[in-house]
């Protein structure tokens, strides 16, 4: 069982790619999304998100509407407020436990003595049962090629399956096992095999940070935003485009050697500066070429970071050919 | 005439308030902008953008809808556009020159004699007014402190007044100058009332960005993000919350004293990362005191840039006293 995460795409329809149209097995880091897929037609949707004390009254609502709703716990807090609210029916709260595997966000460390003691006390509550653990090894982002992404992929699948050792000998049944990160699910280490499930992030878009973490290839990055050419300033070297942070977001923060991201077909470009609405680009050397780029010609952006810049836009046009094919509108909120 | 600037709210009832209630004489950055106050009865409405050839169309729907629709020009380019473009029924394109006075975004620079020979175009070509010079004073945003801020306001000014002198002199008709920027007009500078109107910025909420240039105090900064404690983690001295780039986006770069945002009423704090839906506190120094932030308790973030933060928002709750007045729902997109 391998469970997709279209958690930075946020649309039906790609999640219905992803899930080879089952529609089964997904997960989301918002209640947003869970209400989203449920509505249509999704189950088996494991919220991937430490449980929000506050948000507990919309979890019971999924966790009796559908056939499974799981929920993530790293602390004994969030356990006691499951074992008071009881599910109805005869239904159990699902739960997985968030293990830390050196990534440092969320979960129990794995080598904590208190990660078992919080799985024995799920297995252990009434109304509850322990169905999975799941570590995020985001700390592949912090790597460069293949090595590091093995290493990190390797060190994170050791430390989780080794847990499931732990649990397995101390007699807590424990289904599922899994890992994930984009950076480790592009590049499997052959233990990963050994896990239940991975979870590979936003491979379906891929981005320029990917690509300088190894992940993918910059030709494999499949989003692109479109702007135009709004001015043209010869005394400053620069052209002036229609689109700034609303439409690609801040998230490289400009520090690639082409500015704030990738301009497709134009490694002589750089994308320097945004402010809301606007854009400036010059070229990386030399005297900008004016007449290659007339007022409302269009470039291409390859974004830094897809799942921000997917963040920026109500639509995404899905096209082949040049012919627009589809349009899928994402679902936005918490 | 003061001309409000609602660009990074975006939403009809802010706008009412900003114009009192007159419904007139409006700044926006978008067409869609533009579409969403014209179809609440808005008229006088400035689309203070590079004019983008692509959207003439649109334009022109604008122009013959309303009794006064302004677009902004600095280039030959786009007012050739608009000459091969008549409006109908007797209206004129009203035309605002774009000028640049060390700002070097967009606009002509002021003291080139482009500008002046654009102004002259403008001016003749039939079908055509020119209405207004629009300078951007946005190069007060590197500005610290009052001293600054006044120099920047000052020479803004200056050369604007100066070209509405060339303009007189060369028997150019242009009735209305301006500038804006939300420091300058925070501080104005007593010859800016020698200016026809002023455009000023993100006022309505200000944020810690514009505490920190000096266009207020930190204090007056009225836009807060709520956000929830999810995690404790007292083996790295950290809490997680349930805010990330989604709710606050990444504009401090995580630069300031306390990282990416201030949290109110904790100094002691410091937002020291965000991925999509996760934000990592730790205190600036020594031990946090886990016991005051159970989980499931609210923290209120002040944002470092609330034109970005409010981007990310659907919805705004207004509220006094504790008590939620009014939802406004501002509108996105381009």
């Amino acid at each position: 069982m391998v469970t997709l995460c279209p958690a930075c795409l946020r649309c039906r329809e790609c999640a219905d790619i992803m899930t080879g149209g089952s529609r089964r097995c997904i997960v989301v880091s918002t209640l947003a999304e869970a209400f989203f897929y449920a509505e249509h037609g999704f189950d088996d949707i494991l919220y991937a998100y430490p449980l929000p004390v506050d948000k507990l009254a919309r979890c019971v609502e999924l966790a009796q509407r559908l056939a499974l709703f799981h929920v993530l716990v790293d602390s004994v807090a969030a356990l006691q407020e499951l074992r008071n609210t009881p599910l109805t029916g005869g239904k159990l709260w699902s739960v997985w436990l968030k293990l830390d595997c050196e990534n440092k966000r969320a979960g129990v460390p794995h080598d904590d003595p208190a990660a078992l003691d919080l799985a024995k006390a799920i297995s252990e509550s009434p109304g509850v049962e322990l169905t999975g653990v799941y570590a995020h090894c985001g700390n592949s982002y912090d790597c460069t090629g293949l090595e590091e992404i093995h290493a990190v992929a390797q060190a994170t699948t050791t430390a989780t399956l080794r847990f499931m050792d732990k649990l397995k000998a101390a007699g807590i049944s424990c289904p599922v096992s899994s890992i994930g990160s984009t950076p480790s699910c592009s590049h499997p280490v052959t233990d990963m095999a050994l896990l239940s499930e991975v979870h590979p992030g936003n491979y379906v878009f891929y981005d320029v940070q990917q690509s300088l973490i190894g992940s993918c290839r910059l030709e494999d990055v499949a989003v692109r935003v479109l702007t135009r050419v709004i001015g043209h300033y010869p005394h400053r070297n620069q052209l002036l485009v229609d689109c700034g942070w609303t439409g690609l977001s801040l998230h490289s923060l400009g520090r690639l050697d082409t500015g704030y991201a990738v301009i497709d077909g134009h490694p002589e470009l750089r994308l320097i500066g945004m402010t809301q609405e606007h854009g400036r680009i010059e070229p990386v050397s030399g005297q900008l070429e004016f007449e290659k780029f007339p007022l409302g010609s269009m470039l291409a952006i390859i974004p830094y970071h897809s799942c921000a810049t997917a963040a920026m836009h109500p639509v995404y046009f899905v096209h082949s050919n040049g012919e627009i094919e589809a349009t899928w509108k994402p679902t936005r909120g918490w």
